[in-house]
């Protein structure tokens, strides 16, 4: 049912994702003018990600009716395959988020969704499908939904320490193709409402090249816990993503969070620079109106676009020099959480990782 | 995930639909070719139906996506609204039958669906969505499901009291159509081994003109109580109902059920004649391939095709002098529960009533 107050009026708050999850929710990768060959490499690349998921929590797995039986047929341990028709498979932006309160209740709070940018500039046409993401996660979750009015919010916008700070980036959110009519304090107040939050950081950037999300904070900044940030970052004062890094820790460097606390900050250092190849390329339909990829563009690889599932951290790795590096920095962090490291260059080569597919629902 | 073993060979049983619910299922009606106009008549009396289960416990709507936002918009307070694409709304009988232990865990059993006669005489064609709404089911309520392999079953062909006894019908179970190449003994033998029940009883008929299911049992007769039935009668002897009344009584006087006990009869008086008006049968389309509704034809109605939820038995009625008898008899059988009579003529004019349309999962 769609409620008519906030989640704030009536006491519930997001929970961070590092609090213990009921099940996790991913979409299943279809449409050929995102994912080369006709998805069959995203789709070996989920399925990892789902199993692996999977050993640590139930997954949901949604997917178009034209892919149920091919998925159905899998037949993976803890894992449920739910029919849900959509556009592309981004539940982190197009599902919902859910809210909890003290009584051990839980809501969605059902975001407006327009495919990064509606009719401006959003990166596939129609998203009619991903609008509705939101509403049907809360209904098989048995969940009534608040509905913000007039707001577009792609949940990889948004990251939570679960102590009332969220944090977001001036990049995505002062986008003019989300809530251009809308100041800053009013997008402030709108997510502070429908978060439970008391505060929000605003770091400057993004991911260099991040396009597609125009800088979704998920993909350059994670709570590791209140107070503690990992950051994605780059030596190379040459690279444009330097400069990036720098003023987004400055920035942190610079605040407190909601309870008053200072920032602590980790860097994960960003892998080497990767691009499309020619058979990359090659291998997606090209589609007016859906975003082009081509040969040599360079991709917003980072392993900050982590997930935290019930004890373990589902690492994006690229066979890159730097991916010791960031797990051992993860393992550190977490002593207590088994780090899965997953080679997902499929999954950024359709614009997102790991993060950007999942979606938690919190156990109550 | 499927399973491989049967329930009975894991300690698994169907309950009552009389012990306490979870939840539960429907489908939404939408297919012109058995609804009139449109299916408009007959989405208003489900969403009676819908809307007063509610009042009792949660309801899972599934619902094609083509009719989503529609039935989504309607707002209704404990009622969840999950996509699932579907031929027709039977879910009854295209359903899972819950199965749960002495533990508290349940499953799935996800049986064979041929829209009641396959390639012989099936009512509708295709049945390839219906056929995967068991599975569907299972996975939205996160459930292991058994698939008993090349068999076929309608949940409206099989009622339980819980405690060993399955009763069908003759004239569904060995319907040519069904499991033509299996003997009596063995469909007994693959009844119980999937309900997890000792015994069946076969009554011989069901109601008369009930063409569609032929004769499936959840409209001739259901258990009241463990050794208790209602009886689906007709006085008149003139009438074809009647020797079929008078055939399946003496059948329930000869037996007794899995844990020895006589089977103790209540009759409940059909209502009278009804047949297709020439209105309402020109409102239906008709379609090569669809089993065709004409002026005249006479429907199979019965009272005895209510549905239990928790603390309520929804029952449809007629506009007919039997109504009145129909609630006070289940009134004297069930007074801890609210008789909630639903006047029911489009769903009868679909072919079936509001127990073909219902489906419950038991709460562990």
């Amino acid at each position: 049912m769609k409620l008519n107050s906030t989640p704030k009026k009536d006491g519930f708050y997001m929970p961070s994702e590092l609090a213990p999850h009921k099940c996790t929710y991913l979409l299943w990768p279809e449409r050929p003018d995102n994912w080369r060959l006709g998805a069959k490499p995203a789709q070996k690349a989920f399925r990892q990600v789902v199993e692996t998921i999977a050993k640590y929590e139930p997954v949901v797995l949604c997917v178009n009716q034209s892919q149920y039986l091919h998925v159905l047929g899998m037949n993976m341990k803890n894992v449920y395959v739910v029919e849900m028709s959509n556009n592309d498979s981004w539940i982190r932006d197009s599902g919902a988020t859910m809210v909890v309160n003290d009584k051990g209740e839980m809501r969605a709070v059902d975001w407006g969704f327009n495919a990064y940018g509606g009719m401006l500039d959003g990166i596939y046409y129609p998203w009619d499908f991903d609008d509705y993401v939101g509403a049907k996660m809360a209904n098989i979750e048995k969940v009534d939904r608040y509905v913000p009015d007039d707001f577009i919010l792609e949940g990889g916008a948004i990251h939570t320490d679960g102590e009332g700070t969220l944090i977001v980036t001036e990049e995505t959110m002062l986008s003019p193709d989300r809530n251009p009519e809308m100041t800053k304090e009013q997008i402030e107040e709108k997510l502070m409402e429908y978060t439970g939050c008391e505060k929000v950081l605003w770091l400057p950037y993004g991911v260099y090249m991040d396009e597609d999300t125009e800088g979704h904070v998920d993909n350059v900044c994670q709570f590791v816990a209140p107070g503690k940030v990992v950051l994605a970052w780059e030596d190379n004062p040459d690279d444009p993503q330097h400069e990036r890094s720098v003023k987004d820790l400055e920035y942190l460097e610079s605040v407190t969070d909601a309870k008053g606390r200072k920032i602590e900050v980790v860097k994960i250092h960003v892998p080497n620079v990767i691009t499309f190849t020619k058979e990359e390329a090659e291998g997606i339909d090209q589609v007016e109106g859906t975003y082009p990829r081509n040969e040599g563009d360079r991709l917003p690889a980072s392993y900050i676009n982590y997930y935290n599932c019930n004890g373990a951290i589902i690492l994006p790795i690229f066979n890159d020099p730097h991916d010791v590096d960031a797990i051992q920095t993860l393992s550190n962090i977490f002593p207590e959480r088994k780090i899965e490291p997953i080679y997902a260059r499929e999954i950024l080569l359709g614009g997102g990782n790991i993060h950007c597919i999942t979606q938690q629902v919190p156990k109550i």
